[in-house]
C-alpha cells in the first residue's frame, strides 16, 4: 500500500502528527507526552504514537529535505492524518532573533525542488491560519520568546544557504542570497517547510511549522539543541489547542 | 513625494485602507460607512476617508492588475497605512462556490508579473493570519456564505484565465490552466491579490483579500455585482475587528 | 458581450483608437480634435469619440499596466478597431534625451507579466512599421524633437524600474537593471507598450507607441506633463497620416 | 584583430552587407551584381564585394544558426558595416504562403540560444523599419509575391521545428510547437534572423531579413531554391533603396 | 567542524565510500565485507567502516533525496574521501529491464533541487568514467545482468515520477513525464544520483551510481530488495577494482 | 531524404565519423589517413572518407555552433554512423592548461540553444565512457599532454564566453561567467560539444569530444592551430582503438 516507506498501517496514526526532521527528535517528542509507544523505524522515518493531555497524537520524523518529507506526507494522508506540524531546527538571518528562540512560520519561500514537482512556481507555501494561531497561543501561554514570519526552505545546507561549500566554493549567485532574503524580511533557513506547506494547500490538509533557533547566522553563533525543549512544548500545546 | 500617483498627502490616510479594484466600488464602500468624504480622484485611484463604527478608515481603488496596485501600495505605505485589505470581485472555478458567495483568500498563486519584480519565484503571497481571522469572524457574524482558500492572480482576464482571446485564440498551455488549478484546490481567479500579498510580506504590513463571486466559471454563470453588498459588509466589519 | 469592462457597444469605435494610460489624458486628447464627445467612463476606461481633420478617431484610456491594457485591447478588437496607438508618458534612461522630448517606440522589452500569458518568452513586441513611419513623419512635420528606439515595459513603477521601494528596498537584481538596459540601447521605461505590441502581433492589428518624457532618470529630473501637448499633436497627426 | 573568423580587414567591406546562410548562395548573390570579386573564404564565411547599380555592397555567408551568425555580425561591425540584411531560405507554416513566395520579416521569435547570451528573454528581435520599408518597396516594384510578418528562428532544423528527429523522436512539447506558432500568426521557420535582429537593436545598426519559401510545412511541399532568384533581386533592390 | 551531521571525525573514513539511500542497507553492505564496525548513527546517516578484500572502505547512508545526500557529500569530502559510489534502489521505465536487474548510471537527469543550488541548469551530472568502467567490469566478472545508461533523479517519489499523488492528484505536466523520458532513453528513476554526480564534477572527486531494480514501472511490478545482493557485490567489487 | 544538407547518400559513411567545426580542418584530418577521398562539399559540411590503419573512417565538418552540428548529426545517423567524435579547437579557462595542450571532454555544460529543443534543462550532455577511454589511451600512447574534464559549450564566441562584444558591450551577467565556471572546474569554452553529446544520449549512439587549446583565456594567449597536429593524431588513434 501507500505506506511503503513509513512501515505503517491504517489505524496506526491519529489526525495530529508532529514532524521533526531529525530522527532522534522524534523520540524526544514522544517522551514529552503523558504516554507514548513506538510505531515503526524505517529509513529516516521513526514513528511514535501517544497521548498528550487527552489528545491522540503521533510523531513521524521526516529526515532532511523536501524529497523525504513529501513521501512521509503522502503516506500519512493515505493513513488518515489531517493536521501536520513540522517541529524543526533552524538558522536565523535577522539580527533580533537569538539562539534558543522559537520561530513560527507563516509561509515559506520555495527554494526546494520537491514542491515544484507538485505545483508551478507561483503557488504559495502558506501555513494554515488555524495552526499559526494555535502555535502563537501556545507560545504566548508558555511565555516562550517567539518570532512570526517567513521561512526560506532550501535544498542545500551549505551553498544553498549562503555558506561556502567544500574548498570554499561560493559561486556568484550565492553571495547575494542572505542579503536579499534579509531585505525581504525572511527570518530563517531550514529545509522542509516549503514542501510540507505546498502539499498542504494542494491536498487540503492543515499544516504549520515551528522551529528552534540553533544557529544565528548574522552573529555566527551555534548551539545544538538550543530551545529544543521549548520547541517541543509549544508544538505539544498547539496540538492540544487545535 | 511618494504619493505622486494617488494625489494624497501625509495625514490623509489612517492605518486601515480598503482597496477595491473597480474605481466605482470605492464610492460604494465609502457610502457604507457612518461618515465619509472624498480625498482625491486621479487616474484609477479614487480615494475616500471616513469613520465606520468609530474606526478611522479609508478606501483607495487600485484599478485592474498588479502594476497599478503596487503603485497604490508603495504610496499608501509612505503615507502611513499599515493594514490593507483588497475588496474585489472574482470568478470561481470550483463547483461548490455559487455566484454571490464570498471568498476569503488565505494565499495567492503569483501569476502576475509585478510580484516577480519584487521577489523571486518561490516567495509566498500569503495573507496575514490576523486579517484572515478578522474576515472569517466578520463573515460568520454576518451569516454570509463564504469560502476560504487559495486564489490565483493573473495578469490577463481573458487568455490568462483560460478564456479564449480575440478570434478564439487559445494556445496549448491555456487549455490545461483551469483543470490544473482546480486540482490544486485553487478557488478563484482575480488580478490583484498576489501583488498585494507579496508586498505585504516584503514590507512587513498586514494584508488580506476578500472577493465577491461575480462569475462561476464551471457553470458559465455571471451576475455583475452579485454579493457586492455582503462583500462590503464583511470588509467593513473586519476593519472594526482588527 | 466582450466589451464588459469598457462599457461600449459595436459601432461605438472607429478603426483608429488612441490609448493613453492616464485616465485624464483621454479628455485632453479628445479636446485636441475638431469635434469630440464622451462615449463612456467605467473603471479606468475613459472613452471619447471624435473627428480630427476629417478622420474618425476614438480615445480609450487603459489605466496603468499590461493587465488593464490587455482588457481594453481585447474589447476594442471585438468592437472593430484595427489600429491602436499608445499615447503615454515615460522616464528616459539615456543621457541625450531631455524632459519634454518625444520617444517613438520601435519595439518593447517585455518586462510585463501579461504578454507572457499570451505568448512565450521570445515572441517579439514590435510596433507596426507603418505606425512607426506615421509617427516619425508626424514628428518631423511638426518639428518636434523625438527619439526612435527600444522601450522597456515593466510591471512596477518603483522597484521594477530600478527605483528603491518603500523603506529603501533594493534587492540585488534591481541594481543592475538600469545599467544593463542602457547598454542595450533601451531608451525609456513605461508600463503598457509591451502588452499592446505583443497582442498586435498575435492578433494581426496595427499598433505603435509614442511617449512624452516626464522623467529623466540619469539626471534625476521630473516635470509632470512635459511635452504632453507635443505628444498629443504627434499622435493626432499620425492617425491622419495612417 | 576582430575579424579572426571572417578573414577580412578594415576597408574590405562597405556599409551594406547581404548575409545568406548558405555558403553557395553568397556567390550567386555576387553574380547578380554589376561587378563583384571574392574577398575571402574561411570556414562557413564566404565573402564577396561588388557594385550594384552604383551602390557598394558586400555579401558574407553566415552558415547555419545563430552562433555562426553572431560571429559574422560582431566582426562585420568591427569592420565598419552598418546595414545587414539576411537573405535566407525558409519553411512556411501558414496556409496562404506558397513555395517560391518571399517573406519579409518584421520581427523574429527568439527560439535561438545566441540572442539570450546577449539580452534577457523579453528583449525584441525586431527589424529596422527602414529596412522593412525598403524590402517592401523592392518587392512591390519587382512585382514579386511577398508576405510580411513574424518569423520564428530556431536552433534545430528537425525537432525544434516540429519535425520528427532520428527514429521518429518527437517529445511532447514539440507536438504543440507548430499549432501554437500558427495561432500566433508566425509565418515561417528559419535559423538566423532572431540573432541578427537582437544584435541590431543592442548595437544600434540597421538590419532586416528576407526569405524565399523552399518548404510549405502545412502542405508538406519542398522545392529547393524555389524563389531564390526573386529573393536575390528583392535584396539587391532594397540595398539600392536604402 | 564540518561533519556536524554525520557525527564523524577526520581519520574515520578512507578514500572509498559506498552510499546507499536506505539507512538499513548500510549495515547490509557492511556485513558483506571481510570485517566491519559501526562508525556512527545520526539522523539518516548510518556509517560503518571495514575491509573488503584488503581494501579500506566505508559506507554512509544518505537518506532519501538530494538535500540529505549533499550534506553527506560535503562532510565526507571534508573528512578526506575521494571516491563516492551510490548503491541504490530504483524503478525502471524501459521494457527490457527486469525486476532484480542492475543499472549502472552513466549520467543523471537533474530533476532534483539541490544540484541547482550548486550549478546552473546546463551543468552535467555525469559519472566518472573510471567508476563506470569499474562497475561494468565488476558486473561482467560476477555475471550479473546489468544495463548502462541515463538515470533520472527526481525530488518526489510519487507525483515527480509520474505516479498519482494523494487522492489521484495528477497535474497535466506529470502525464508526459514518463513517455518523454522513455523516448530520451532514460532507464530509471531514483532520487540521489543527480546531486552526487553534480557535486563530483564541481569538487573534482570521483563518483558513480549503481542501482538494483525494485520496480518495473511499465509492467507495474515491484519486489522489495530484488537484486540487492547482486547490487552490493557489484559495488564491493568495483571498489576493489578502483 | 534525410541527408538534404550534407549531400550524402546511404553507404557513403562508415560507422566512425570525426567532426571538426572548422571546414578546412576536415581536409587536414583526411590528409592524416593512409588513404582518403572527398565525399561532398555543401554549405559548411565538407566530407571525406578514408582508411586509417585499416579502419574505415569519415570526417564531416559541422560548421560553428549547435544548430549546424545537430543537422549533421541527424543526417549522419540516418546514413548509418554510430560513433561520432568532435575534433575541435577551444579556449582554456584554467591556469594549468597551456596553449597547444589537448582537452578530452567528459561532459559538457549546455550553454547552447539546440540541446534544449531536444531535451529539458537537466538532461546530461555526457560523453560515452568508451570514447573517453579511447581518447585517453590514444593521448597516453602518443605522449601528448592532455586534460580531462568538463567543457562549456556556448552559442556566442564573444559575449557568451565573457569577452566584450562590439563597442565593449559587457552586460552584468557576462562578468561572472568565467569566474563561476572556473570555480566549477570547467576547463574550456567551445561551441559544439553540448549539442553532440546531448543528442548522443537521446539517440543512443557513442560520442565524445577532443580539443586543441588555441586560446589561454586566463593569460590572454592565442596561437591559431596550436596543437592541431596532436589533436588529429589523438582522434585518429581513438578511432582505431574503438
Amino acid at each position: 500500500g501507500r505506506a511503503y516507506h513509513l512501515g505503517l498501517r491504517k489505524g496506526d496514526v491519529p489526525k495530529y502528527v508532529l514532524m521533526p526532521g531529525e530522527v532522534e527528535r522524534a523520540s524526544r517528542i514522544a517522551s514529552s507526552w503523558d504516554r507514548s509507544w513506538r510505531l515503526a523505524q524505517r529509513r529516516e522515518y521513526s514513528s511514535f504514537r501517544g497521548v498528550y493531555r487527552g489528545v491522540d497524537v503521533a510523531v513521524v520524523s521526516t529526515g532532511i529535505g523536501g524529497p523525504a518529507t513529501a513521501i512521509a506526507v503522502e503516506e500519512l494522508l493515505e493513513l488518515g492524518a489531517d493536521t501536520l506540524i513540522r517541529v524543526g531546527s533552524t538558522g536565523a538571518i535577522q539580527d533580533d532573533i537569538e539562539v534558543g528562540d522559537i520561530i513560527i512560520t507563516t509561509a515559506a519561500v520555495r527554494m526546494d525542488g520537491t514542491s515544484y514537482q507538485y505545483a508551478p512556481a507561483g503557488y504559495p507555501a502558506s501555513a494554515s491560519y488555524e495552526v499559526i494561531m494555535a502555535l502563537v497561543e501556545a507560545a504566548e501561554s508558555l511565555g516562550v520568546r517567539y518570532h512570526l514570519g517567513i521561512t526560506a526552505s532550501t535544498d542545500s545546507f551549505y551553498v544553498g544557504q549562503g555558506r561556502p561549500g567544500y574548498g570554499g566554493y561560493m559561486p556568484s549567485w550565492s553571495r547575494n542570497l542572505v542579503p536579499d532574503l534579509r531585505q525581504m524580511r525572511v527570518l530563517n533557513f531550514e529545509m522542509e517547510s516549503a514542501t510540507l506547506l505546498t502539499l498542504a494547500n494542494i491536498y487540503g490538509f492543515r499544516a504549520g511549522a515551528v522551529h528552534a533557533v540553533y544557529a544565528q547566522r548574522v552573529k555566527d553563533e551555534f548551539v545544538a539543541h538550543a530551545g529544543e525543549e521549548n520547541l517541543i512544548k509549544v508544538a505539544d500545546e498547539a496540538v492540544r489547542i487545535l
